[in-house]
Parts: structure tokens; sequence; C-alpha cells
């Protein structure tokens, strides 16, 4: 295992094309293309990392996952009613669906979605305690309690995040939010502000993998579920094209960080910050397609 | 398994809501919506069965796994440049996203995208010859040379099938179709009409099954793939709440057959005629999310 | 011409479906819709009035073309960089089209096409100092020093505007706003808060039509452009059918006012707060067709 | 006026930029781009033509006019079940709106539309009977026997017309085409083959002008009716534009070719066969607006 990730570090690095760094959130704008980490947490306890793993990355929609979990542990299948779950075909910050479809996102992982999920979770408290207990589960899961929320970032998407405000607010004109659209949004915004390095991210994903070893936060049925929402929604209008291509159910962030599920096998957390046309990391996708043809952990057999 | 095959008959045929028969297809349309089989063939080469699992039926959009197959052997990757691997998030004989990229269809398992499979394993051939190809296919990967094709559903789709019509002229419009219209409709809907009982489709999409005993038709990279494009793509825009609730990939058809595959274990075909409002089988899907919660058969661990 | 107008208003009056109010502007909601008012000023100065034709309204997107003429006066032509001059086929609170077409709205007619007209008329001045001078072209038109904005209807909808502030967000996160959209709603929903009479606002309407007694307001090449736009785009995606019944350039207002222009002849307000189902008033668009029927004044021929 | 339409053509010769042939009907693609003619048939009977005036060309969808008179005459009002009379927004040969609005074209004057208005004047007659009703109403409006069908073209759009054959079997699939799709399209592509002068167009234009020396086919508010439509629909997506620039009602074809309608006062055919974005003549557009300019015709005053 240690020499698969060494192997795809070494191809990261050698590859002269790193994607594009999204350049809309200024506080990510400046990252440097070239870092690319990854981390494995086995099944069996065991962790492997390779290349920038200790490097702290803002998770950005990878907290989507997260939230998810949050959000039916507070309300279980009624979120269902507020939120879809079909892949959208659209790209991650698409509001045209929300109108042909009456203010109720095609599922929790586009950031209309997300929306929702984070109004679901701060419901009738202040955003400080939601977070709180968004960081009390990410910390849980990861178990390590140095995890934190970059304010910086956090509040730089506050400052420049109109399309998002934008997506509230349509969400409000539908009464899809019991929040303010301002709490809706700066709770959002922290949420995606999550720091942690490859290492942590692996570590927290393992409340996902199906495995004696693992931190059972959720139930069996609710695992597998937030598993097949990843599968189909989980890269945006890139999901088909990462099914096809790794076949494991992953969740991918802005910030370049891509967390994978290997169901009885491992959590896995790859980084790169430079993104393809989907805005999903370029390096860390195709790391994780060879990684998935060198183990064939493919979950299609 | 047997025992549970027959709970699952015996739940479908209690439920007072069968769905509703597809009823644009003039010779599916007087079928008798009381009927549910299910048969499921394991990867130690047992086969059980439930239900009306000896009664022939047509597999319809079923066969666009099979057609998908041959078109790849055919061509191999030089097919993704005519047709893409993404969830349309749309219903499967929409058109409209035609119009948005450029006469290149979503994926291989709506309708437009499945006309284009068809053109291409039938390119350079006529369609008697490329259809013969189809059922050498089906007929190995089932081990019964009895499937074959029903004439009257094939000739009662081209009679009323604006709508494929409609699609295939479209795709021409882009120059995304290399036979005329005539020729790949014709195929196309006699590929439709193939005609299974549960058991035979079951035995048929054993080949989509990692297990030794399984034939080997395709590569293993392959398999993968199709199954992967079943998990997203599978059941139009009801993919997402499949993949949710039974977490197989699978491919249903309007005359309400589906193929579901449990890799490494099974290939599972159920069938009942009444549809839901994505127009998947309505007892089949439901027979499905009982059978993967009991069986706990999820890929998502 | 006081015969005919005494006719639409017994018309009016008679008529059992008057159509649905406006609900979700709350100050908008409470209003009686039996209320029917029709004022013409004609361009040798007479002024004929029937119903309650004295009695103030909520302007609202009638407000739309005293905002285009500022933006114009302002800008000039550089105002089709930010804005176009098509109809687009949805409805007034649209963002669908603004996804699709990069955040430049199809017309100043629909909401995120007057977010633009506002945004360039409010350019480097305060929303107070906008508004004044929105307030003195009106008022200059009206030749009437009353006229004023209803502070309470512009409150209620900077309250209850979500669709507005998204559209607005939305225009913002692809830099097609100068100001805040604090700054520019702000100043918008004041701008749709401005009340008038049917009297009034046919007198204000007189700048748009050609005939030597009128106020002089804008060039004879604006004053032809501010017609056609309200022609082929002044009632939303009801435009087609007003033109095809009216044949007059109109703009009507979620309030129920409708201004109608009669090149060379008349301007013309008509008011009932009930709506068809595209937001424009049923019993003004029933009486303005009966007008240009028994007038013969279709712009057509 | 002899003046302006010589100046008219010497500009239109000056300008280096004559748009881009329609290279997708073979029969059209071979034009030369070079050409430009115009002509005017004034209310008193007098002609003026200046430039290639005399040139016969494919008139292409300005042919929509004369259908829809004569669809309108046959059934009345019934026609506006089946199509509607909104500017679609879209391009002229979109099926976008069609699968939205369940098979109801937007207005008789994109494509979709217009094979619903064959379909209705064809009804019941076979093709050929129909055609020659066409050209009876287009020569008694013209009174000119010599306009005939240019079967070449008809032939080549037939052959080629793989998106027209996709709307039309997309109307059927609806129930909104009453003959074949076959006759419908034969009827369809050889109106579209109507070949005329700009002389001979202008003739045939003249029923829809308000004045007494005029052929009086279509009662008056049809006459209006139908210039609504030119105006607000006649050059699908552009149609906003050409209502700004030009303030009168016309209706263009893929074949360069123009028909616009001063009422009361003229009734005006241009030609030049280089298209523009829109697919309306490019050199025909500006000429226009510049008439417009030079005689103050515009219907907005």
């Amino acid at each position: 295992m240690q020499d698969l990730l060494n192997d795809l570090a070494e191809a990261a690095a050698g590859d002269p094309d790193k994607g594009e760094v999204a350049s809309y959130i200024p506080e990510l704008a400046g990252i440097n293309p070239e870092q690319f980490g990854i981390a494995i947490a086995l099944a069996d306890g065991q962790v492997f990392t390779a290349g920038d793993a200790e490097v702290p990355f803002s998770i950005q929609s990878v907290s989507k996952v997260f939230a998810l979990a949050l959000a039916l542990g507070r309300v279980g299948d009624q979120l269902w009613y507020r939120v879809g779950r079909e892949p959208s075909g659209l790209s991650f910050d698409s509001i045209l669906l929300l109108e042909r479809e009456d203010g109720i996102p095609r599922n929790p992982f586009i950031n209309a979605g997300a929306l929702v999920t984070t109004d679901t979770y701060l419901a009738g408290s202040s955003p400080k305690e939601a977070l709180g207990e968004l960081l009390r589960f990410v910390r849980a899961a990861a178990d390590d309690d140095s995890i934190h929320i970059n304010e910086k970032v956090a509040h730089s998407e506050i400052a420049t995040g109109h399309r998002n405000f934008s997506l509230a607010h349509y969400l409000a004109s539908h009464g899809n939010l019991r929040s303010t659209v301002g709490k809706v949004l700066g709770t959002y915004c922290h949420q995606c502000g999550v720091e942690m390095t490859c290492r942590q991210l692996a570590m927290a994903g393992r409340f996902l993998v199906d495995a004696q070893e693992m931190p059972q936060l959720v139930s069996v049925e609710r695992r597998r579920r937030i598993n097949a929402l990843m599968m189909t929604c989980g890269h945006y209008d890139g999901s088909g094209d990462f099914a096809f291509r790794v076949g494991l159910p992953g969740k991918s962030g802005v910030g370049g960080g891509i967390l994978v599920i290997s169901p009885g096998r491992a959590s896995i957390a790859v980084w790169s910050p430079g993104l393809n046309r989907y805005g999903n990391s370029k390096l860390g996708t195709e790391a994780m397609e060879t990684f998935a043809r060198r183990t064939g952990w493919s979950v299609f057999g």
C-alpha cells in the first residue's frame, strides 16, 4: 500500500497539467497547485500517507457529507421532503433546476441542496452552536480534537459568495429555509471552511466504511445511503464519470480534496488544488483512477 | 434464498398498487399488471425463482445493457466520442439535452444514447445481421438458444414510436448516426422486442457478475464500467433513488423488467408490468429494496 | 371617448371573474379586486376618465418604463452591453436564462433586467438621490408634483422580496451590478412603490406619444425604441398575446396597472388589481382589447 | 423613394461583411452572397425597386406568413389550440420548448409551429391540392400567376431536413399532427421552396397593408393579428432586436428574404442571402434599419 501511494504521489508530481485552482474564492486562489497528498485509513486500523498528506486544506464541499450525516441525525427521512436524491446533471452552483422544481434541490451535494442540509442541522440553534455540533461530529469521526475552521476562508466566502446568496434567497422564496438567509449562509461558509489534512480527512471518513474497527456514528442503512448519494451525486456533473473511472463513492470539494470510500476496506483522502472542468481535483481524480485499477477495489466487481 | 424470493412474490401479490402499465406501446398496453416474477442466478451456479418467473416478457430497455456491451466490443472507448456517461436528470425519452449538448446523448441508457449504441453495433451490417449478432450475444450470456425477438412488439413500436424517430432524426441532424434513421430505428425496436423470462434474464446477466463460474464475455474493466453506468444511469431520472434504496447496479425496461447485479454474488431479474412515475417497474423496485435490505447485499457496505 | 370609457368600466364591473390579486407582496394582497379605473390623455391635451380613475395604486413594474428612460438618459446605448432586448419567453421573475446567458438579462422589463436599469441610473448616487431623480422625471412627465412613493409598500417588498434578492445576487456574481445588492434592491423596491392614479399614469405616459403637445423628454428614436420594447417584452410571457389581442405597446405591473401607448394619439392607463396567469391585470387587458377593437387604434393597420 | 432604395442597394454593395449563407440546405449553400435586392409596393399602387430585385430566390420561412393566413382561413381561432402566439426566445429550429410545453409550439413562425399550420391547411387534402391552394393564395396576393415552387430546393430540403423531421415526429408523438409526418414534411418543404423576386414578394405582401387599393384577402382583425405576430415572433430570437431597430412587422427566411409591412403605407421585400447569427438576412436587416430611420415609418410613433 505504501508503495502504491508513493507511486501515485510521484505520478502526480510528474504530471505537467495540474488543473486550475478555483479563482472565485479569494482565499483559495493563491494556493500552490503543485501540492498533492494522499492518505488511507484501512479497516484494520493502519494508516498510510504519501506526498503533502500533512498539509491542511479547506475541505469545502467535502463537508457536505458530514452535514448530511448531521441533518439526517436530526430529522431522519423528513429531510427528503426538502431535498431530492437524484443527480442534477448540472454544475455545483446551478440555480436552473430550482426554478423548474419549485425550490426543491436535486440532492444534498450540490450547493442548493447543501444549504438545505445546513438549514436542517442549524434549526433552532445559533450558527455557533450548530458549527460546534458539526466540529464535534467531525472530530469524533477523525478521533482528532485539533480539527478547526479557518475563519479567514469562511469570511472570504461570505464576502464574495453572491451565487450562494442567490441560491439561498431562491430557496427562501419557496419557503425552503427555516432560518434566515444570513444565518444559513454564515453557517454554510464556516462549514466549507473546515480545514483538515489528508490524514485527518481519511480518518474522518472511516464512519462510512463497513468494518468493525470503524467509528459507528450512523446506522448501517444510513451509511449505505450516504455512500449511494456520494456515488451518484458526489462529483456534480462529473459524478457519472467518477463512477465509471474509479468505481467508488466519493465526494469532492473545490479546495481540491476528495474523500473516497471503499466499503469494507478503507477511507481514502486525496488532495491537489488544481481542478478539472467539473470543479473536481484533476490530479486527485486521476490518482484515484489509478488506485482503483491497481487495487481492483471497485464496488462493481 | 428460496424463502426470500417466495416472500417477495407474496408481498407483491398482496400489494394493491401495481403501478401503471405503459400505454404508449400498444402491444404492451394489454398486459396483465397482476404478474410478478423473480429469478436469481448465484455465483455458485444455483438458480432460484418465484412467481411468474417462467413467463416471457419484452425486455425493452434492459436490452440497452447488451447493446452497450456489443457496441463497446465493436469500437471500444471510441464510443465515448458519440455518447456521454453522465446521468441526464431527465426522463428516458427526453430530447431537451440533445439540443443543449449538440447531439451527444448524456449516456447509453436513455433512448437517445441507446440509438447511438445501436447505430454503433449496426455499423456496416444489415439490421438482420446486427440483430443476429445481438441474439448470439444474449443467447451465449444466458446459455439458452431459445431466446428470440417478438416481431409483433417490434413492429408495434416502429409503427407508434414517433418520439424515437424524433430522437433519431435529431441525432442525424448532428451527424451522430452512421446508418439511416430507418435502419437504426428498425434495429432498435427489434432489440427492445427481445423476449425473455425472469429465469432467462437472470442467466443472461451473469456476465456482469464477478465470479469464476460466470460467462466471461467482457473484460473485468468493461464489466465494472457497465455496472457503474447501470448504477448512475440505469433508471433514468429515478437512478439516484434506486441507488439510494437498493444499492445495486440495475437496468430497467418499460416492459416492467429489471436486471440487477450483485457483484461477486448474483445476477437477479425481477419483472412486474406496472410502472412507477419514472417508468420503472413499481413492484419490481420495491421487491429489490426488500431484497437488498434482507440480504444486506448493497455495494455500499 | 367618454362613452367608450364608461362602457369599459361598466363591462369590467359586470365581469364576475376579476382575476387573482398578487399575494406575494403583503401590502398588495389586501387590495379590493372589485376596483377598475381607466384614463386617457389624448394628443390634443384632452383627458377622459372612468371608474376608479382617481384611486392611487402601486405602479410596480410599470415603473420599469420610467427607469429605462432614465437609464438610457444616463448611459445611452451602453446599457445594451448589460441587458438584452429580446422577449424571454419566461415569467417576470425567472432566473433560468440568467444562468444560460451569463448574467445578461434578456430585456429591461423582466425583473432581472430592471435591476440592471436601476443599477444604471443609481450609479454614483445614493439611493435617495437616484429616487429623487426618478420622481422628478415622473412628475415632469405627468406634470404633477404630488406623485410620491408609498414607503410601506416599498418596505414590504424589501422584507419579502427573496426572489429579487436572488436575482440581484446572481447578477452580482456575474459582475453585472455596480452598486451593492442592498442599495440596488432598496432603490428598486422604492421605484416599484411609486403610487399614481390612472389619471396621473396616463399623463405620465404622454412622453411616449408622438405628438406636438406632449412633453418631449426623450428623443424620437428613443421613444420608438421604448415603445418597441413595450410591444415585444412589456407583458412578460404574455407579451405576444397582448400584441395579438390589443396591438398597442404596453407595460403592466403586478399592482394591476397597465400603461398603453397609441403612437400619435394617446397615452392610456388602466387599472384593476386582479391578475391573469401571466401576472398582468385581467380586467385591464380585456378592457384594452375592447378599446382597441372599438377604436381601431392598432399599430398594425 | 427611388433615391432611397438606390442608396440602400449601394450601401449594401459597399458593405464588406455580407453575413453567412445558410449551409445546411445544399441547394442554398451555393448562392452568391454578393446579391442584394429591394422592392416596395406603396399603398397608392406604385412599385419601386433597386438592386437584384428581379432575381428569384427561395422565400423559405417567409412562406409561413402565407401558410398562417391559409390555416386561419381554414379553421379560424381553432388554430390557437394547437399553436401559441408568444415569442419563444429560442432559435428557429429549437425542439426544447416542445418538450417543456407538451407538443404545443410557441408560435406559427418557428419551424415547429409552421409544421402545425401546414398540417392545418393540408387537412383532408393531398399535398398536391394543398400546395395548389397555397400557390393560388400567393399568386392572388401578388397578382402574378408565374410564381412557382422550385422543386429542386424542395427535394433538397426533404432529403437533408433531419431537424424538421425530428420536430414533426415530436409533434406527432403528442398527437399534434393530423396528417402523416411524410405528407406534412413534403408539403412544408415545398412551401419553403416557393420562389419569388423581391418585386413579387413585395406585391404578395400587400394584403397585410391597411389601404384601399390593396387586395382584401383577410379581414381587418386577421391582418392586424398576423402583423402582430410578425412583430413579436417574425425573426425568431432576433425578433425583439428587429422591432427595436426597425419598428415594423416583418418575417424573415433563411434564403435571405424579409417581408416587411408598413401598415397603411407599403409592403416591402428585401433580399440578400448572407445571414446574421439569428438566421436573418444581415444586409437585409441593416437596409431596413436605415429605411425606417430615413422614412420615419416606425409603427412606434
